[in-house]
């Protein structure tokens, strides 16, 4: 592959996280087409998942497209849901070559739409940036094979690993630079989640500020029985930007009723112990379609998800400031006897954001 | 001053870091001699704190030295001590210019080591990278000021801020790539620190392993009691490398002697409530002659030095993996209510190491 082909496969990557966050249960594609040297098409899933990447680069390529290559991040669709299929599409517009980041995972498509592509006579190139493709779509691909989201969690904690003063005081440990990039961060995310004791304490708005009119991911809490704040914020708000909970069974039928009057969708989870499955949870996100999960503690939350090893990708955001261990714990008890069995994450990348340290990591394989 | 004559403060600031943690009491000074455009003798203070980083650089340049700038990281010394006072020797050897980043602040010294050059008819210029040299001279000066060493404090952990499971299982959370750094920076301190309760469950040699053979910083434990193990690595190699034990009037006296016996030095501190004041413990480890320290904690320690504001510099190693809030604090019970209470300090830099994140802080000022 050439240096060319390479930049016109990254720039179609970053067209398709255009996307990210806006386009569940879809995968956020992105799609170049090129004619000789000339870019004569670029598209991305538009959000609500349509149209399709490769149709808005096809409709701005018109008849440009004849004899050109596509460059797109996910193998085309080769079935009729709410649109056409895309490798018919391609066809159509009478494209030479089509190189593909990486195949689907959907049974519907997987394999199918570069068959359809080849049967047509196109030339069909595959696994070009395929690692930066999937970690693009990793959402995607864990919803169809395990059903549920791709889990982010985030740790904003002083440098000994507190998130708030024993009295809950928590306002600001880290920086607005940090505090911006965190809704940048939700930005990119299908839903933000919390824990109810977060929710209750802090009282979060969870919406994407300072990133212009857009829109908003979907806030989920989880809570057993729903001991949440009928006049809080995200009750206020729940009929204008979706705020869904996940609770218990035995969560009372008349606070059910009650939230679902206020706007909120309920996502009944099953109990492990005294608490709410966290398997049980990211199930009924994913059925729901939820493909991206951003989780901001707090530290119940946090421990529940990483006991049950169903943390993807752990963001930290580490303040200069020491709060003492009678601060709250970032993390809390996940009964860990021996360091063998914490969980682990490799580093990714480490940075300075304003006055405070980013450092993100990624489960560890295997 | 042009970027020649930076280049050599620079080379000149780099021969004295050679050595930090050698020289104590005294300050570790660089020296470079440049005639025309020639260096013609480089010098740093000598283990032990003599000779010092002029007269080494002297004896190499010669004759050359003759109409020759010098460049030197601390204003030359002015008085006799245990060695002829250098001011002296640069006047003896006929240089023409000097160079100085920093004055001393020794009243001995202070401004008299400049004078004496001047009054000879040499010229001399100050305050070249005085920032840099400033924050070399660190403990040095902070000795001279407050009677105290220069603090800074490590705190190894996993993302959630634990140095050890509940059992206090704490090897390994870092890597080995960072664990050979923590070596390095022993090795540039005079002394290294640990509390009691790490001595006891740790058992650490908290020696310099892994850089040569080298002078060996002294080992300093704070404990009240003296309830430290008689067989452990400490007490075993208390006459090979030092051992100093800061503890309470309250310390029973055959321990005491016992520890003596051993080879260790005594430093009595007061006490403040029931623990031993951490300002009385730094006063005495600075009459003792320290300039700079290392403490490597633990919790109790490190939150006891951090709630009396007597930590100059943070360094952070975060490993990617989570204990969970059963797990030892690597900061122990400060005491602090409202977030404004908090110690703060400000980023130095971020870097990964191995798979572990660094992240060096300083002492807000203010």
């Amino acid at each position: 592959m050439t240096g060319a082909e390479l930049r016109h496969m990254a720039h179609a990557l970053s067209l398709g996280r255009r996307g990210l966050g806006l386009c569940w249960p879809n995968p956020s594609v992105g799609c170049v087409i090129v004619a000789g040297d000339r870019i004569v098409g670029r598209g991305w899933t538009q959000p609500g998942g349509r149209p399709h990447a490769e149709v808005v680069a096809l409709g701005q390529a018109g008849a440009a497209a004849r004899g050109a290559t596509v460059y797109v991040t996910l193998e085309p669709c080769a079935h009729h849901g709410r649109t056409p299929p895309c490798a018919q599409a391609l066809i159509d517009a009478g494209v030479a070559r089509v190189v593909a980041s990486v195949q689907d995972l959907d049974p519907r498509v997987s394999g199918k739409g570069f068959a359809m592509l080849r049967a047509a006579g196109i030339e069909v190139v595959t696994g070009m940036m395929a690692e930066a493709a999937s970690e693009d779509h990793a959402g995607f691909f864990l919803r169809t094979r395990q059903g549920r989201p791709f889990v982010t969690l985030k740790l904003a904690s002083s440098f000994d690993g507190r998130i708030a003063t024993a009295s809950g005081e928590s306002r600001w440990i880290t920086g607005p630079a940090a505090r911006h990039l965190v809704h940048g961060i939700r930005a990119r995310h299908d839903g933000v989640m919390v824990g109810a004791g977060t929710a209750r304490s802090d009282d979060p708005a969870l919406t994407v500020r300072g990133f212009g009119g857009r829109a908003q991911p979907v806030r989920v809490v989880v809570s057993r029985l729903i001991d949440l704040p009928l006049m809080g914020q995200l009750a206020r708000s729940a009929k204008d930007v979706p705020v869904w909970i996940c609770h218990g069974p035995d969560a009372p039928s008349e606070i059910r009723k009650a939230w679902e009057g206020l706007g909120a969708k309920l996502i009944p989870a099953a109990l492990q112990g005294r608490q709410v499955d966290a398997a049980s949870v990211l199930q009924g996100l994913g059925k729901a379609g939820l493909t991206r999960v951003f989780c901001e503690g707090g530290g119940t939350l946090a421990a529940t998800l990483l006991a049950a090893d169903l943390v993807d990708s752990l963001i930290g955001f580490t303040a200069g400031l020491a709060i003492g261990a009678e601060g709250r714990p970032g993390v809390g008890a996940m009964g860990i006897g021996r360091l063998i069995e914490a969980p682990r994450f490799d580093l990714v990348e480490t940075r300075s954001v304003g006055a405070d340290v980013l450092h993100r990591w990624r489960r560890r394989a295997g």
